[in-house]
């Protein structure tokens, strides 16, 4: 099995291989991209809109390349329908996958995201999604993606937040609200038991959008081509390196 | 006034100013355009992510040359967020003002759009708009949009289609759900009446958005900023033309 | 295009015509009325039961002597059901059509009213407008209706409960509760700006009821029948002034 | 215990308090009025405007006399929250009553009312009682109330609603959507058992309300006073006779 | 009319018929038990689990020998659905109807009730007997079950999170999440009107529960044979004692 | 990694390793168990109530003895959240874990079950978990579980329903309603895709809630023990061997 990871932003560095290999399968076999053009990060919804078109042409190839299933290593789930349009193959957002574990473990959840900016972006995927009665609140560490890298700041942030969610939300598990947040969960778990709050799950959506990708394609499974139809039009104006092969 | 309409396509003769002229105010001046780089229609989110990024840029350079407002004249509202954070304007989309503009008139409704593979699109968006308790249905009339010039066979599939949402859906109000479908509300209208379902209210999204834009400019509203915060990053490798001003 | 608004209140003073005319379009005709019986102010659903047969025997005169629309300028939306059915007319509620506008512009909204008591009653509305989900708080700033003439008292408490409401409870609109709240969208906007929340969208629902009611009746769009039929029983014993004409 | 029950109707000998005693306990004291003004009988939002006042003075004396309870024997609940606060005292809508005993008894339900006229009304009384999410259909036997003698023409009718309600909506419970239906649970149980479909409750409001008003009397409950405050105002123009007392 | 009472659990002295004959109608009947095997108290799911199976003998005994209808004498309502399926019986569990009556008589409501670790549970409940949008919230006193004796602390943990239900969360009601608080409405509805919030409703569950089975007891209403079919199997190994008789 | 399976029934042969064993990862090690104590198949909340005790036995003699996840071979999930809260361990239900995986892949879903007398188990099921909205209905083949070896009725039952669900009801994903369907998804899809429905997932409830086991457990993931405290009552009277270790 194949599976293709993209980060839909153009700065290296701050998304790798070697973030989901330790957690792939023995069977799998990852390749893993990052955008030619598009944002450095995807803060906004004017970034989402500027990622998409490259993202979908890496996922475009990846399929022609034998890609078996997708991951987009991002919580805004950008182009995830076009994309399972585009390719037909098992494309997972990290937001919807996430989320939905996040609800098989627990009654209910807070994301912590990074920045207020993407709070109501993120509350409208969870209402799309369908669990909007499991959100319990979506906080922010006010830490832009580019600055994640500073552990101190990410730290106390992280920390205060998810207390937060926990103590004053009643939030039942945390989600992290940016994949770039990778890395945090056993330490936030044990700041909360150690608060008071033990055995709260905290889902690290990268990792996790992974394995729920191998589940899933092991399965067999790919998206609905009725919630997810072919194209009928196979490519766009200015964008005729995009076009969708006949295969699809 | 200067409202600025763009049609997220690159056909020319679907979609002009003189769709909307009549019904402006004499105080409102109407500009419009389509892409110069997109789909030639907008029939899947395929198409939609691959027309937003030409739409934003019209509408960043309406925004730059005066313009007060904008309309998006179509259906699935592409990239109406990201037009908003990218130009602080009261951006409106056909979708979200005309399924609105129907809860004000009526207890429910159904929309009546070109095809099955937007369904799913559409229904999304009335949940992420927070009026899927009004939804009565979505029927499509499987008219191709670059068709819809096809007056005989489009009258026949729209007249059953809106009658079966109002009979047998239950529906009190019916919605196009393409904008392609305007000047059909006054027939519709009548249909209904003749089969026995009189005053049924039938939304022509496009001029429908024009005079709701009209309305709120005049009462110098805008997109709140919490929802939709100007974007902290200004664009976007491979997008240097698309550079978001000083001035937001 | 004439358009009847009527305050639902006996209290001269309260509502005029100069309230709505600096909004108006050129071409539209306004008429203004206060009820001759009915509660001095509207503040409860007792209120509310006795001012309705009076304002809807102003709506059946106002329609018999030609007009094309009508405003409710209240904010509980009294008797709009009703007058739809008696009138066929286009009537809109200062409440729906707030909280729709409110919805149109941002991700959800609060509602700053004038007193605890009308609070479930607003909730109630904005569950049957099928938008509860777009509801952050209803506060409510405890200044009777008839003392919202004493500026001071007013600033002070919606400038308070407007910051509770975008600061604590997160909304990213504010609507007013009560239309006798007019003129002061500016200064809780600027306020809110000063206090950190720039680019809120402040609702004065008497304006904008207006605004909107000249848009759909521009577009010629009425109630639906469906949802409001015309009554099959023309009058009421002892409200025999008030019985319906052969033409509806 | 002193119940008093009022038919918002003009029409004399449509309810009775004979409809009523053989359900009350030994120690109900039941009294019974129809209204002195308003509409002959309950169909429309019209009808409902016109007839509230008048049963609020029913009730604000009955109140006077000593009522510990009272019943509103219409599905449409007329007053029901004005009467609560005018009077503080417990007062039951049949159609709020009737849906939560559904409610209790099944996993949904369905109710058939009169004419599609009152659908909606009825449609979104479930919604503001919050049993949306129960409710299967709504269904209407096409007999207008002062036609409800007409005995064959109301059980045909009944029965085919019914039936279609169960069978092809699927209701797990049927709720009669108007008082006047009184008296044909029974025979519509034994219609649906007959028809494939044994052990569907079929709710009565009328009884069923009397019922509940005694037994939540009996436990000394009373309507919030937070939901329901007691107005400020006591009166008003053109309804002297209808003050209400210092007492509450 | 004869209502058997069971208390899930197998502490004596917790629950006796002395807490309902009080409240009882003349004509009631009224029998009681408590478990042979199971919980000593029902504070969990894993409680909950041993509960059920000897309250199922108990209810189908108390069928066969003649009882009308069933109360549970617990707030999480165990087996109740599996009564109503065993026995059709009318079994009433204290949640659902308290929360039914709770609704009946306030906009919303809060549950205060003994521990943290049956919130989610009884989240849960609301949520399936489709009452969610009422609830307020849940509190807990963190008092177990079987230190509910203890008067001055529970006091003291009820006044507290009731009034912080009412203050904080705004409810207009307030329900005991716990049969075992029985006694103390009256007590909290004097202390939050002495707080400032009078006319609070206060919903006791267990009388509230039994004096809802008479009526509808008396009505005749049983459950829905569709929501709640006899099982076509009888019994199961290792609980022939437990077998259905034909009579069901 | 070691996965206990126990099918809540006695009845031998209909569950086994052998369905289980294809689809596991080579690292995982499966036991596999069914009652000793139980009904012989579980199709009625009678049967769920009498099979949970000895299914929460198994769980927790298998965490003592080192499982580290478990799965419910059933779709009601019977004593999920007890078994979560007895043994702390990774529980998943065949229900919970389907419906998350059919709202991963398609915009919503119908169930396709084995008997009407279910349908209101499961419709609470997806409520409890948050999907309603995914929900587009449950329909029922009319096989008693015992049956389902009958492979013809089963087939011709199965492919009626299960195109009836896409066909009538819109369905873009099928969950089997029932374990004992295992082994039928691929024949559905390719019913439906040769009935002009291509595309439409189909979920095979057992190996996919194995698989996502499979895939929770290896990412070190548990439910919530703010949703399933640890039990503070470690046993029952009569339920003596079913004592909860000192470990949880």
């Amino acid at each position: 099995m194949r599976i293709h990871i993209v980060a839909p932003i153009t700065t290296p560095g701050l998304s790798g291989i070697s973030d989901f290999a330790p957690y792939a399968n023995p069977e799998t076999s990852l390749t893993h991209d990052i955008l030619d053009s598009g944002p450095a990060s995807l803060e906004s919804r004017f970034d989402e809109a500027l990622a998409v078109p490259d993202l979908l042409r890496k996922f475009i190839v990846a399929r022609e390349e034998g890609a078996d299933a997708a991951v987009i290593d991002c919580m805004t789930d950008p182009g995830m329908g076009a994309a399972r349009e585009a390719t037909g193959m098992l494309v997972l957002g990290a937001a919807q996958t996430s989320i939905m574990v996040a609800s098989l473990l627990a009654h209910d959840f807070s994301i912590v995201t990074t920045s207020a900016a993407v709070v109501p972006v993120l509350a409208d995927l969870v209402t799309v999604y369908g669990l909007s009665d499991k959100l319990r609140s979506i906080r922010s560490v006010e830490v832009p993606v580019l600055d994640l890298h500073d552990e101190e700041r990410l730290r106390t942030a992280l920390f205060a937040q998810s207390l937060a969610a926990v103590r004053d939300d009643g939030a039942h598990a945390v989600v992290f609200g940016c994949t770039g947040m990778r890395g945090w969960a056993d330490a936030i778990r044990e700041h909360l038991a150690a608060e008071g709050y033990p055995g709260i799950p905290v889902i690290d959506p990268a990792p996790t959008t992974l394995k729920i990708a191998e589940a899933l394609s092991e399965l067999g499974l790919a998206p609905s081509q009725r919630s997810y139809p072919a194209p009928t039009r196979r490519t766009a104006v200015g964008y005729e390196d995009l076009a969708l092969s006949e295969a699809r």
